[in-house]
């Protein structure tokens, strides 16, 4: 996950016989883009068309699927450059530059601890950002790199007039379902292509990525740009055994927990499937990655492996007093977070007591009522100018709320609530009263009128006033337990959050004088790129073969879900040449953000589409297995393939120059 | 849980001024009994009378309860000794005298390993049982201690018609239900007598705990005299990690995923929740264990404190190199038992790919048929002829078998079976096919006959003729995956518990060298005396005071479930004193099996009843903390009361005493 502008030529010459130029990596940056909020993508023709993963769409092919029309179940293409279909909301960023502001940041800091040093710091990140924030069509964010043993200024230019161009059915993009999620051999087409539109015409974007001949053979390098999300690799012992001790078991409880129940009235009806569709998604998806970052934690070698390089690191930083006792800071830091981990969960950060889509919007009018008069330097941090319209995105969207759902998951929190706090606890006592808890949710759900987007904008614009008259039941509820839930807030805030900064940012810089970038930082959900391999890898002695073919997917398929192919490609398969390649694997370090990234050769043409990791990349958060650790792509062939045998798509097929 | 006969009475001198004698030792062994299958109890009158949880007794209640008489519900007092009723099935034991036969033991297996060590234990223990076994009134156990650093031979007298008189309705014997399990304070009635027969008469018990006149106060010395279960407090560090990082986290997350679907079906209505009431019951009580075991495992105090005492053993055996290699063997076992965890428990152990008393019916048909005609010695241990009798009660009970839970469990098992082993693993592949696997689950349960208990027994007495020749859905599933199971189970047993129990001994014996009886063995289910005091505990600085109320219970009921009264107390609310006890807490060192053990002062008085444990006891599996670790018992007063006061009880009343 190598930054553009520290990127290892030299290790990739060696390893590959291939020195990336300056040139080759702008080119690279250029035809990257951020999607969305939490994916990658890649510009594939010069005329502003994107290649990303069918889940990196889903939520635009949602938005556009009617009653009569389910995109999802049955896949979209637009047949001529009219009908393709803006996806409302959705944004692409292209990374045009980066400043290292890294001394102006210290500066501002320098000398302060605790309180002061947190709000110094929040103020000169605003600065700098304000300085560069010149329009629309720009987005400046200074990123905190390694921990904060640097700061870079990143400058974006966007594109917000996105459309759909072509998605496939979901039983393909998401053939396997959760049993196949995180698994190889794998048979997936989660692919979806949308074009960037620039004064209503398609967007002229000179930096592209061709596509390969033939894609990517065993054992050929691999380079693979995107955003990857987060990574903690460099956590500290500490740190990782809070995780692995407390909150993955305690998330893993919960997520189990909710799949259960949610498995059960999915399975009571098609209507109690659909509404459960999504939320189930997200929790098996969940539940499987911290289960595979659980067992990532429970490996001796690895916790032994994160032991030694702690201590290799702080005998290095013997000679500096400050940073030699940032360890123990933080590891106190752990101990009072486990002291108010469920707290802290249940009535703020999840708020996992109060499960509900309609308490989050009672709980943002409440807060915005409170925070909105304030100066925006002085709100909670969701409610400051920079982040309002992100909440009022939320707040205001008319996506439709399931009453039956919301009951469910807000009587499950309630109980949780009252399991974990105990029945004895002020805040379980004035919550619940002698109500039953599931009764007192259903209740709450039927009762409230936040159902309708309208209401919520009349709350939301009458402020204050009309907020505190509300007799709104959830908006009493989120008045209720809002004072309890901002004082956990501040002693997280203080007690954790700040000392985990604070010290991190002395380890983070004591690391950085022993090791400079020769590792790369943690990721950030910024643009980084990776080198590796078309490889498979060795399965308690089997081999894993590193490319599969779409006869595969043929013989795969049960007929039922999550096994069953649609129709197109069963009314397909005689068309197919059933050798061509579907899925692959390569060695390339990835994790979570970085779906939907492309996979390119040394030429920089297209050879792959990242959509996925095997199961032991989920211990990529703490480090990266080389053995192992293996990205999951569709192959460039395959995509070709299906858009042009099984769907017809000959506009795409001729713009990829295939 | 100090051994009758190893009792500590010095210490007991100097802490409380009160030295048992033997004589005092030998009435207390004599008045105690087993109860059931997991439970303790003790004889409170010379008549047999016999007091223990209501929780232990509720196996009897319900057999005794139906359709229009829910004994559970509604509670049961024999008004005379005729309305007594028989409990099916249900034995008390009375252990009558211990011989030490350890150099018997150690004879046979010297100088043997690996498989000969574990069959020449298997067959010395069984010739020493079978010597001493003489009649249907008498049962003899070889007891291991100190994990094989002693051996016992215990003779225990045994009651087998056992007949209900006295019981609360579930909602105050268990009122708080999930939320209050293993809290404190506590305002739970889980009380219930039976009374001992013998040729049809009440028993003659002249050995039998009278009643104190008033009861515990707080600081007194409590002893409780019951059958703790199990504990791991002498398991290896490897062990217990093995514990925290993989057995009981994948235990808890199963068990959450099962606690939201069954508290989801049991939504749906009345049928569904009486249905899924007794196993929703068991998987919250054992989540909730289980959670509080992992708690104690991961407070870096108390794994701190076990690697200090296996260091300072390994140091003491030092010149023991067998005992040397000990703790590596059951090391690399741990090792070994990582590795094939997932599907000993999916196919064998739990077998939780397959969960449902239909399954395990089937099973226990396929293998019967393939074991009986085999030497007992032979035989899997559950099908020698000392087992057969408790498989076969279990194979043909009438207990009812729900379908729709049925259903649910199993194809919950069997999707978990795919998620864990993989839709590619063979065992995977030949039980489902291309069929989806509720789907299979669903036609599986409906196809199979099993459900009758005339139809088991049919195939039973057939033999394997019958069995092999046998059609029943269930039947081809259990015949189908029984070679894998087999082979998991001889892995597991050849690899993993062969290890244990061998190298389990060797530092069992350095262990005794070291440090003798001066601590108790690990908790066998047999008799086990406990000093403490009547005790609160300090909950994060926060005073908890030992006793509770009647008026307590009042004040905390809300008229919902859990926290429902019921009539016959809000009824009795007037005529009764609501100073008086309910509830307390000692810190008497009591583990599971402990319910239903009497609580008993210096004269062997009954003060209290033990019915659980607070929540620090749940670490008590690996260690006693003697500043939070609380047994939770009913006050001797409170139970008078209640039995006088609400229910009218007087000829119960009278006889204890009072």
């Amino acid at each position: 996950m190598w930054l553009l502008d520290a990127f290892p030529a030299d290790r990739v010459a060696a390893r590959y016989g291939f020195r990336p130029t300056q040139e080759w990596l702008d080119h690279v940056r250029l035809a990257s883009a951020r999607f969305g909020g939490g994916c990658s993508s890649s510009f594939v023709s010069p005329s502003g068309l994107v290649m990303t993963n069918h889940h990196c769409a889903l939520d635009c092919i949602q938005k556009l699927s009617t009653a009569k029309s389910d995109l999802v179940q049955d896949g979209f293409y637009a047949k001529q450059e009219a009908d393709e279909r803006v996806c409302p909301g959705l944004e692409l960023s292209q990374l045009t530059d980066v400043t290292d502001v890294t001394a102006r940041v210290d500066g501002a800091t320098r000398g302060l601890a605790g309180a002061a040093f947190r709000d110094a710091l929040r103020a000169q990140l605003a600065r700098i950002e304000g300085e560069c924030r010149t329009g629309t069509e720009l987005r400046c964010d200074v990123v905190t790199l390694y921990h904060g043993g640097r700061y870079h200024l990143y400058r974006y230019k966007r594109f917000q007039d996105v459309r759909l161009v072509f998605a496939p059915e979901v039983a393909i993009a998401f053939f396997g379902g959760d049993p196949d999620n995180f698994m190889f051999p794998r048979y997936d087409l989660d692919v979806a292509f949308v074009r960037a539109y620039e004064g209503g015409k398609p967007a002229k974007t000179p930096s592209y990525f061709g596509w390969s001949a033939a894609g990517a053979k065993p054992d050929e390098p691999t380079f693979v740009a995107g955003h990857p999300g987060s990574t903690s690799r460099l956590a500290t012992v500490a740190q990782l055994t809070f995780l692995r001790d407390v909150a993955l078991p305690e998330s893993i409880a919960m997520l189990s927990e909710w799949r259960g129940a949610l498995t059960e009235l999915s399975g009571r009806g098609k209507e109690q499937r659909r509404i459960t569709q999504k939320l189930l998604f997200g929790v098996e998806n969940r539940l499987k990655a911290m289960k595979g970052r659980r067992r990532a934690l429970v490996d001796a070698e690895v916790m032994a492996a994160k032991v030694a390089a702690e201590e290799a690191l702080r005998r290095a930083a013997s000679g500096d007093p400050a940073a030699r006792a940032a360890w123990d800071a933080i590891a106190d830091a752990q101990r009072a977070h486990r002291a108010i981990y469920a707290p802290y969960q249940l009535l703020e950060k999840g708020p996992y007591g109060f499960y509900a889509t309609l308490f989050d919007h009672a709980r943002a009018l409440v807060r915005a009522a409170e925070e909105r008069p304030k100066p925006s330097g002085e709100r909670l941090r969701e409610l400051s100018d920079a982040q309002l319209p992100l909440l009022e995105r939320r707040l205001l969207s008319s996506a439709p709320i399931e009453p039956e759902l919301e009951s469910l998951t807000l009587g499950m929190g309630l109980v949780r609530l009252r399991e974990v706090l105990g029945p004895d606890h002020p805040v379980v006592k004035k919550v619940l009263g002698k109500e039953d808890p599931r009764r007192l949710a259903d209740r709450l759900v039927r009762g409230s009128k936040l159902i309708d987007p309208a209401v919520r904008k009349a709350l939301y614009d009458g402020g204050r006033a009309a907020v505190d008259a509300s007799k709104d039941p959830m908006i009493e509820l989120a008045r209720l337990v809002d004072p309890d839930a901002r004082a956990i807030r501040k002693a997280y805030e203080e007690q954790v959050e700040a000392v985990e900064t604070k010290n991190g940012e002395l380890i983070a810089k004591a690391r950085f004088a022993a090791l400079g970038t020769s590792v790369y930082p943690d990721a950030t959900s910024t643009l980084r790129l990776s080198f590796g391999a078309v490889k498979g890898w060795d399965e308690d002695g089997r081999a894993v073969a590193p490319i599969t073919t779409m006869g595969g997917a043929f013989e795969r398929a049960t007929g039922n879900h999550p096994f069953a192919l649609p129709k197109s490609w069963l009314d397909a398969q005689a068309r197919l040449d059933l050798a061509t390649p579907l899925n692959l694997v390569t060695s390339n370090d990835i994790i979570g953000g970085n779906s939907g990234s492309p996979v390119i050769d040394r030429e920089g043409k297209i050879v792959g589409l990242v959509f996925d990791g095997n199961i032991h990349s989920l211990g990529g958060d703490y480090h990266y297995d080389a053995a192992k650790n293996r990205a999951v792509a569709l192959h460039s062939e395959g995509i070709v393939a299906a858009l042009d045998r099984i769907y017809g798509a000959k506009r795409v097929v001729s713009e990829l120059g295939r």
